[in-house]
């Protein structure tokens, strides 16, 4: 079998088979197949696609390219669940503690944020000394003690993805449906989780901005879950708007403790109670409805916080940190961003909003990046609220003076004013299973 | 700017603009845009194509990659040609000395051969000590003595060129119009010549297969050699058979010799005829029909065959071969092939006869492989000619006894047997200018 065969067949528009696939992402892990035949191939695929059939290969090729994680010794429903990526997307913090006070086991692996989208591990991370490089035994005894362990990517897991991920990262081949889904759905199959609950962003803050693209990839990564024997779920959320109103690492932990006080955004709310629900009833089998009970009852009781407070002492955090979440340091310098207009805000480009908040020191433009904790923005206005001239829409925060200035500027161009609300958009847009 | 905004222009189908194409090419050069980058470019060119002046300004920018070569010292209208490559294309040996016995200057750089084509350098290095490595200084005075030089490519030609094939060539992106035509011209005009002849090939044999993408290729072409100030013209001419009966380097040049001598096949003849004349009327001006009758009084006159043995002797070989090619060695195994059936040759696989020929020895499958000068076929039948069962259709020459019988199969492949004459194509399909 030749590399330049393979190529040229998918150039010329057909499908690869199986052992075709496999050569290719196991001569490339094995650095055989160079970075520039492998890029030649993405671009092809790009153009010429790949059929369901080609996706699980390569999802299984990936897959098989490095080590599995084995839960089984741990009892219980283990539940993954995996966010696309958005902007103040907090629902991890939120509907992991919830599904795991009502008896879920959360064996999870987060990543770092990067570009305009924020990383659970950032966030948990600006609780101090919560650690999360916890691997091996002691994560194990962590999800079997408490129901939760969330730590870092760790192991030689799909190193084929990683690879892969890399080229296609400088070679303008990200955006394709067939290649985000064996992406994603080849690191949650090598983590062992038994059921996996999909949240598939949509809108101006996502990485699809589309929802007819949002629902092909979250349809393409149930058919890989089932197809891998693993019931997987997929829910598609509205990014058109920030989540919540907190964006930023330690502010975005308060309002998840907010929310699992019962004293959240109604939007985070119902979508991390919406979650919690799918992953109780993907472990447990009952009711939608009654799942969506046992959610609000945890939040209610008290047991959710409690479960996040217990998480955050068991990875060696602080968990005063969660009973007051006062403690945690405040940014250096805040602003007040004033509305320049009378009528409502009928429209948020929500990525600027989150490039607005790397600008502030919140995120990472490249990987090397450090970021500041209690950096970020709370806003004050949304989509569909009415507001005054020089009323405050957002207050942004950072420990540096001199980043006020863009990120301002940013966020102001992300806004769009108008007299007449605009309509309405569900939080939950569709189910997929 | 940056190489990945650039790829994903093409990627979406945008044309580049000329600073893009200068950035993507001056980058690949210096090795600060990387193999990877530039291979996931191409293959996007591949699919969105490049329009006539986006292919004008990627030649522009890899001719002014390296030097260029400065003939106007040189008195005379100095005129190049170029073939696109087939098989048994000795028509270089046979024209240009026709072209220069009338006077025309022609400082010519050819290449080897590589595939299923031959090249000129190795044919005439065929001819015992005949040098192809002759620059500079000398090279002028050959060609200002003699009237015609034939060398090896070498200085800095094109670097961009050079390293973009060798990437095109692992990564399945050659065949597309655009990139092979601003190849060919970048090298072309980097060589020099005041007026430049195409033979455009189009058959089985050629890497045009099909007609009309042979014309789109010799159209481009020759806008691009006319809008960079240099008159080009282009011949499209049959590559479907064979052209003339020997394929293999000295058997070429025996069969050259024959051609100058009066005696040559008749296709050969003709081709040869049609692209000497083109090159004087290219030189000189005059009218076509009268270039035809300088072409053929050289050939009859004797001054043509003169010029070549003039040429042998002026680059260090000996011209007592030219004189008298019964001194060329011949191979030490031959095999007769004979036809399985009765009837007519209706059709031949010409790249199939071009590899039977590789596998004698006479060519290359790898840059690094050695050469048999006398290894070779001589075709015995071709399309249209009538066959008895037994009889022979091709001599096998080769000095390993063992590549016989890979060649007799292949070349048997490459024959196709009927009951009726098939129609006759013309020699030359068609002009360009």
């Amino acid at each position: 079998m030749r590399i330049t065969d393979i190529i040229r067949k998918k150039r010329d528009g057909f499908a690869l088979s199986r052992e075709e696939i496999e050569f290719f992402i196991n001569g490339f892990v094995k650095g055989e197949i160079k970075d520039y035949q492998a890029s030649a191939l993405l671009m092809a695929i790009y153009f010429n696609d790949m059929d369901e059939r080609e996706t699980f290969d390569l999802t299984k090729a990936m897959l098989d390219s490095g080590d599995k994680v084995d839960l089984s010794k741990i009892d219980g429903v283990k539940v993954d669940k995996h966010s696309t990526g958005g902007v103040g997307d907090k629902t991890t913090l939120v509907s992991a503690p919830i599904a795991a006070a009502c008896g879920v086991k959360i064996a999870k692996m987060s990543g770092r944020g990067l570009g305009h989208t924020g990383g659970t591990i950032d966030k948990l991370e600006s609780i101090p000394n919560f650690r999360t490089d916890i691997n091996g035994r002691e994560f194990f005894d962590i999800v079997s003690k408490t129901g939760i362990c969330i730590t870092g990517q760790s192991g030689n897991l799909c190193p084929a993805d990683k690879k892969l991920y890399a080229l296609r990262d400088v070679t303008e081949t990200v955006d394709k449906i067939c290649l985000i889904a064996s992406s994603i759905m080849s690191k949650k199959l090598a983590c062992g989780s038994d059921k996996i609950l999909l949240d598939v962003k949509t809108g101006s803050g996502a990485f699809m901005k589309d929802f007819d693209d949002a629902k092909r990839l979250a349809e393409l990564m149930v058919k890989i879950g089932n197809s891998a024997g693993k019931k997987t779920k997929a829910l598609i959320t509205d990014m058109d708007i920030p989540l919540g109103n907190a964006i930023g690492n330690s502010l975005e932990v308060i309002e998840a403790v907010d929310t699992l006080c019962g004293k959240g955004p109604e939007d985070l709310e119902q979508v991390c109670i919406e979650l919690a629900a799918n992953m109780i009833l993907l472990a447990q089998g009952a009711d939608l409805e009654k799942c969506r009970q046992m959610a609000r009852q945890a939040v209610k009781d008290g047991s959710a916080l409690e479960k996040l407070a217990q998480t955050v002492e068991a990875q060696g955090g602080d968990r005063n940190y969660i009973c007051d979440t006062k403690r945690f340091k405040k940014a250096d310098f805040e602003r007040q961003v004033k509305s320049p207009a009378d009528g409502y805000v009928v429209k948020t480009d929500t990525e600027k909003i989150g490039v607005a908040s790397v600008h502030l020191g919140a995120g990472r433009e490249t990987k090397e990046d450090k970021i500041d904790f209690a950096a970020g923005i709370i806003l004050k206005k949304k989509t569909g609220d009415s507001v005054s001239k020089g009323e405050t829409i957002a207050v942004l925060y950072s420990e540096h003076e001199e980043y006020l200035e863009a990120a301002e500027k940013e966020l102001l161009c992300a806004f769009t004013f108008g007299s007449t609300s605009p309509e309405k958009r569900p939080h939950i847009l569709a189910s997929v299973e």
